[in-house]
C-alpha cells in the first residue's frame, strides 16, 4: 500500500473517515455528489494540518468558493467502509488556488476515485477578489511553501 | 382523495414535486433526513402562496430558523415518486410559529409521511428574539388571518 | 436571452425549479455540490422528456451510473432563484453517455454555471457492463437520434 | 462538564466529529436537516460499540428504518465546532427500538439539541416486519442487555 502513505516532507497526508449511511442512494452506493462533500472534508482538514484553518481565513474576512470541481469515480463505495482522502495543493499563486484529490477505501492499492478543485479568493463584505499575499502574507508564505513540497 | 383536496377558504393547499434519486439510500427509499428538507421547501413554498415570502422576511433583517421538529414515517417513497405536501400554519403569536405537514404520495389516500416544526423570529444581525407584531405588522396580520383560516 | 431559448427540433429543453433554503451553505450561495445534484435531476428530467425514463431502465434491471462530473462555477445561486437547466447528451454508444449543462439564473442571457456527466450503463444484479444496443434497443435506438438532434 | 461525561458501565458514549462547511447554511449555522443525520451517525456508532453493527444486521437481510424523529434545537452549530453525540437505547422488544440523543459543542455543559428516533425491523427482501428476539438471538440479548444499563 505505498500508494496510500505519506510521502516524506509532506504536510500529515490523508483524511479518515467512515462512509455515512445518508451517503448512499438506490444503488446501495455513495451518491456521486457526496464525494464533492467529501473532498470538502479533506481540504478543510489538509488546510488545517497545514497550518491555515479555513475558518480562520473567514474569521479574517475572506472566504475561499470552489470555482471548479472534477471528480473521476473508478470502484463505487458502501456504507461502513472506512476512506482515506489524500489531499494536495497543486496550485497557488495568492489569487487563485487548485487542489487534487484521491479517496482510497481502506487496505485497497488504488484510488476509488479521483478529484480537483478550483478556488479564488474574496472579501466576505465586497465578493470582490482579493490577493492572498498582500491580504494574509502569512498564509501566503505558509501554502506557497506546502506547494513546493507537494510538487 | 377528498383528504388531499384543499379546503375551502384555505391558502392553495399542496406543493407538489417528484423524488429525487440522491434522495434515496441503501433501503432503496427515501432517506429520513430528506422528508425534513421537503417539509421547509412546502414550508417555503406556503408563506409565499400566503403573501408573505421568507425571502422577503430575511430581506427585513429577520430570520425564522427551527426550534423544533418532528416527523412520522408511515409508507417508504421511492425515487420518481409524485408527492404531495399539505402545509398547514397550526400557532402563530408574533414570537413563535408552528406549521404542519403532511406527505402525500400521488394517488395515495391516507399520507406517507406527517411531520411539525417550530420556529421563533430573530434579528438577522443580533440573533435576539423580535416580535413580528411590532416589527414586520403586515406579516403580522396576515398570518393571523391564515392561522385563523387554518383552524 | 436567446441562449436560453429551445433550440429547433430539441427535445423541449429546459429543466426548472427554484433554489431551496438547505442548499445554501455559510457563503449565502448555493454550495458546489448541490449542483452536482441539480444536474442529475436535469438530467432524470431530460431523460423523460426524451421518452425514456430513468426509473424505466432501472426496471429493466440497469443501473447508470456517474464515472465523471465536472461543474465549472461562473456566477453564484441564492435562495429563492429560479434556475434553468439546459441538458444534452453529447455522446452516446450503447456503452458509455456523456451529458453536458448549462444553469441559468431566470432572467440572464449567461449561465451561471456549466457542466458535465459522464455515465456507464450496469446489470443491477451483476455490476457487469451492459450493451444497450442490445439490451434496451429502444432506448438505444432513441438516445442515438437525440444526440444527433444535440448536435 | 459533568453531563457530558459516560457513566459507569455504559456503553463507551459519545460520538465526536467536526462541523463540516456543507452543513451550514444561509443563517450561518447548521442545517437543521443535519442533526437527523448526525443522530443517524451517533446510532451507528453507537451500535457498532455496543457490538453489534449495523452493517452486519443489512448483511443478515434485516434493515432498521426509521419510524419516527424528533429534535430540538436550543444553541446553534457552527462550521468547524466540535460536537459530542451521546446516544442511548431508551426502548427496545424486537420489535421496536427508541434511541434519544443530546448533541453537545465541545467546552459546554449543556446540550445544543436533543432528539429521538424510533424504529422498526423488516425483512430486507419482503418487508415484512421480523421480530430480532427469534432472528437473531444475539442481537436480541445484547440490545437486552444494553437497555437496562441506559435506565
Amino acid at each position: 500500500m505505498a500508494e496510500n502513505t505519506c510521502r516524506q516532507g509532506q504536510t500529515p497526508c490523508a483524511y479518515t473517515r467512515k462512509i455515512y449511511y445518508y451517503e448512499t442512494d438506490n444503488m446501495g452506493i455513495v451518491h456521486h455528489s457526496n464525494y464533492i462533500r467529501l473532498m470538502e472534508e479533506a481540504r478543510m482538514d489538509f488546510m488545517g494540518r497545514a497550518g491555515y484553518e479555513y475558518r480562520g481565513m473567514e474569521e479574517l474576512g475572506i472566504i475561499m468558493p470552489v470555482t471548479y470541481v472534477k471528480a473521476k469515480y473508478i470502484k463505487p463505495l458502501h456504507f461502513d467502509d472506512v476512506v482515506h482522502v489524500k489531499t494536495r495543493l497543486i496550485f497557488f499563486n495568492g489569487i487563485r488556488a487548485f487542489f487534487d484529490y484521491q479517496i482510497f477505501r481502506e487496505g485497497d492499492d488504488t484510488p476509488s476515485a479521483e478529484g480537483e478543485s478550483g478556488h479564488c479568493f474574496l472579501d466576505t463584505a465586497t465578493r470582490v477578489p482579493v490577493n492572498i499575499k498582500k491580504r494574509c502574507p502569512q498564509f501566503y508564505a505558509r501554502a506557497m511553501e506546502i506547494q513546493e513540497k507537494d510538487k
